[in-house]
């Protein structure tokens, strides 16, 4: 997911969270609004399913106790352990909704400090307890659902008590930031020096730093700094073998990246504390453009254009019919690409003009201009990509199924990936539940080589069935990126719902290489068991085998 | 080191190459050049060492004998072996001068596809021979030259026989390429297509896509794409423990990047057979500019303001006043900064003003403009660049230490450290030698929170002590960058020499990961032992012991 450049604060520094949806709990949308939602949908149930209370769920008992020394920062309470047994992927939501918190930890922990993480790790492992580290659960990959029923116990490690920014360079432009804050409140404490990261996925308000660190992350930029990856200095991992700290340096040829390991690891090899993360001056000059096509491969074809010209625009969404039909940016069967351009020193009118010109080369047709600030499209689509995560709870209430899912591959196969999936996605659907899906692709990152195109499906299911058909669509989706060579995720990460296509696409010797690490990291196996490795069984450990998994 | 872009092809294909010293025999200086040259420097002998012949050498009997399935591929000629004994750092150039080519490898093995480079690999691992993967022997870091002692032999592995370029995907602007291929012959075998990968360090005509990829090469960009892992789509290893192809994406999020852990390994998890690279639409708009300043600290903070500014010259070196008289650029203690921009389809003009303005901004002084294709100074500039290798040797020759050495660190620390290290190693060539060093420095590559500086040490030796002397030059560099914080390595790679630096900067959880990773990767411990890791005692041979290292 990936958002376009939010200009201020967000209204509520402190929303109260959904345990069971999206984001803010009083963001969610009220019954009435969900019925007229459902009713927009041929097949939708007819009323929304009821949010059900905490005192109402069925949480199992707790197997294990916080241990005396680390009392004060574990708790058992009902509330707790609900709002972190799962991520927010659609079907975590239908699950939360059916009262289904069977993978509840035992624990939830909040350390404060780094050697309160240490010490829940030490902990953990002597006591065979699976620590499962969380960010702010905006995970839509089963990536903080513990699944692996190995472990004496399992205890979800809230990071969101190390929030604050350590040190700031601004020479440099690079700050040390605790991996435990969040999107806004990073920002807020950036803008007094003029600084911001600018990263900004469509979880940005409801995800940490160091969830994006550990999951290769996705945001604002389209082009170029794409990845959160680009933008660290540097790392400070605790691992049970040890801290794992980096050196800070803009660049170096030493040995192969320690950061690119700890990247995308996901909690398996250790816990993010901190960073050194690059930061920008923050933009004063922006400008913005829609561009409308009558055909999509005529869109792609302009796309590829700009990304191939070293004019590297910041916003680079392209969104087919369906979809930007969706975001009222443009109807019609027409697909609108919307560009962005900013700066924080210079004007960029005039790069906008280039980009537009390479888009109208290619058949494209710009939007007239809005007022001040741009364009009014790009503002219209920014709303409705941030209201998405809402609509989707709305629609899971009503028994619709919207599942999103993404990728990247090379330009030259894109076309036929595209192609590929809407028909096998149709007939997954068609399959499962007899009737007809929306199926909707956007562009969310380009680059010289190729783009990541971002899938929507929408669908009414059969109340009561809705994980299974997600499920059936997420295997389809799976089978036809692993088919055409496209990645299982670009910026998703691949927790426990992307391990099929993860293992296909990840060459085997460097599995074992990534398993080794893992063995000498996290000699226990305490560390979110079964995410990118199989869960192994803990030699040294009352329930372990001998062999290594 | 890196290259200002050569325009067109050398001019010969395949010189016959220097068995002792840099790239082309015929380019060596003739003795009486070399004579000159010393005069110019204070304590320099008065005569060149002699260059031995292959035929004086006195090269230690090899130990190992070709199996015969693999004789045809392997040589224990003394040219072969002698050629492949060293890379072309200052100390290897001396050393054989010096008819020391104890190292040598016993054979030399020219693999000419895949299956051969399994093969040979297979067989070592049994008969506990070592391989050193050599693609053109351009090592300034000892990352050629087998030391350990432990293995039943050595095999240098020379790649240049995988040359080809195998597939080429115009619409995605990549290639899939051997990774044996010379920089030349590559550019070549792009240019019809109207591609270029757009690597050029300074060793291009001399070094390997292999090389490059295995030791994270910096190239011609000085910003935004600086090192060539940012070119890399996907890559082909033949490891023992099997074959690692990465997908072909151009981006991804599933997991910890497995190419990641491949650049940079010099060689020591397996051996790069194959790259899918991405490339760039030949440049047909240039421009360049040099502006001089009168002070060092003035000019960073141009360069700092340059990288900041997001417009991404394709060159930006800066030269100090020591650095830029002896590339004849600039004289009169001013510094000298080298600008230039390229773009396939757009004029760069505006850019390259937008960049000049910034420099004056900081008290820079615009030279006057050359004729067609921008500016004399940075002609200048390129011409000595590229002959620099060949001057050092004629230096050596004349028992002149010119030892280079590069890093990288963030703004806030960058003047302390050029102050730092000429301060050190002015003292460490006084203590040495009892003279005076010339120490020279430039920024090689620069990045919005940090730059790589480059430095140059040229000090008279006494007749016999100059690997002595070099080997104090370089221990009191590696302390200078531990001590600031900066890297070991920019470009040049770990190798053997820079272990002492690698090893402190490196954090102890990544060490135990990597030492994992190569013990499944290759466990019986043949491959390049020595760099990045201790060679390991090999489980399972005659002379390994049971620990593995």
């Amino acid at each position: 997911m990936d958002l376009l450049s939010p200009s201020s604060s967000f209204a509520d520094p402190h929303p109260r969270r959904s345990w069971w949806g999206w984001g803010a709990e009083d963001e969610a949308l009220p019954d009435s609004e969900c019925t007229a939602l459902g009713a927009l949908v041929p097949g939708a149930a007819e009323t929304p399913l009821p949010v059900p209370g905490i005192a109402d769920l069925d949480l199992p008992a707790s197997r294990v106790a916080a241990p005396s020394a680390l009392g004060h920062l574990m708790s058992d309470a009902p509330e707790e352990r609900a709002g972190h047994t799962y991520g927010k992927a659609y079907r975590d939501v239908v699950r939360a909704l059916y009262r289904d918190l069977r993978p509840a930890p035992d624990l939830v922990a909040r350390p404060r400090s780094e050697r309160e993480v240490t010490d829940v790790l030490d902990w953990a492992s002597d006591a065979d307890v699976a620590v499962v580290p969380y960010g702010a659960g905006s995970s839509v990959v089963g990536g903080v659902e513990y699944r692996a029923g190995l472990h004496r116990g399992v205890v979800s490690m809230d990071l969101t008590g190390l929030d604050r920014v350590l040190e700031i360079d601004r020479v440099s432009r690079a700050a040390r930031i605790q991996a435990g804050v969040l999107g806004p409140a990073l920002e807020d404490r950036l803008r007094p020096h003029g600084l911001t990261l600018r990263h900004f996925p469509q979880s940005f308000e409801f995800s940490t730093l160091g969830g994006w660190l550990a999951t290769r992350a996705g945001g604002h930029y389209a082009t170029l700094h794409t990845h959160i990856d680009d933008l660290v200095e540097s790392l400070r991992v605790v691992t049970p073998a040890g801290v794992n700290e980096s050196l800070r340096v803009p660049g170096s040829g030493a040995g192969p990246s320690p950061d690119r390991l700890f990247l995308g690891s996901e909690g398996t090899l250790g816990v993010i504390t901190e960073a050194w993360m690059r930061l920008q001056d923050r933009p004063r000059h922006k400008a913005s453009a829609t561009v409308f096509f009558e055909g999509f491969d005529a869109a792609l074809s302009a796309v590829r254009a700009i990304s191939q010209s070293g004019l590297h625009p910041a916003n680079c969404r392209l969104l087919d019919p369906g979809e930007a039909a969706l975001a009222q940016v443009a109807d019609g069967g027409r697909s609108a690409l919307v560009l962005g351009v900013e700066a924080a020193d210079r004007p960029v009118d005039g790069r906008l003009t280039e980009l537009v010109e390479l888009a109208r080369d290619h058949g494209g047709l710009p939007a007239p201009t809005g007022g001040e600030g741009g364009d009014a499209a790009a503002g219209t689509w920014r709303s409705a990509f941030l209201r998405m995560p809402y609509l989707r709870d709305a629609l899971a209430r009503m028994s619709v199924i919207s599942e999103t899912f993404e990728t990247a591959c090379t330009w030259d196969r894109l076309p036929l990936l595209v192609d590929t999936a809407r028909r096998a996605l149709g007939a997954t659907v068609r399959k499962a539940t007899g009737a007809e899906a929306m199926v909707n692709c956007r562009l969310t990152h380009v680059y010289p080589d190729g783009a990541a195109p971002y899938f929507t499906v929408i669908a009414a299911a059969r109340r009561g069935s809705e994980v299974a058909v997600w499920d059936d669509i997420k295997a389809a989706a799976i089978e036809v990126l692993g088919d055409l060579g496209a990645t299982v995720t670009h910026h998703h990460a691949v927790g426990r719902d992307h391990r099929p296509g993860y293992d296909r696409q990840r060459p085997e010797p460097f599995a074992l290489a990534l398993r080794a690490a893992k063995q000498v990291l996290d000699p226990a196996g305490i560390l979110n068991p079964g995410v990118l490795l199989d869960p192994a069984d803990r030699p040294g450990t009352a329930r372990g085998g001998s062999a290594p998994g």
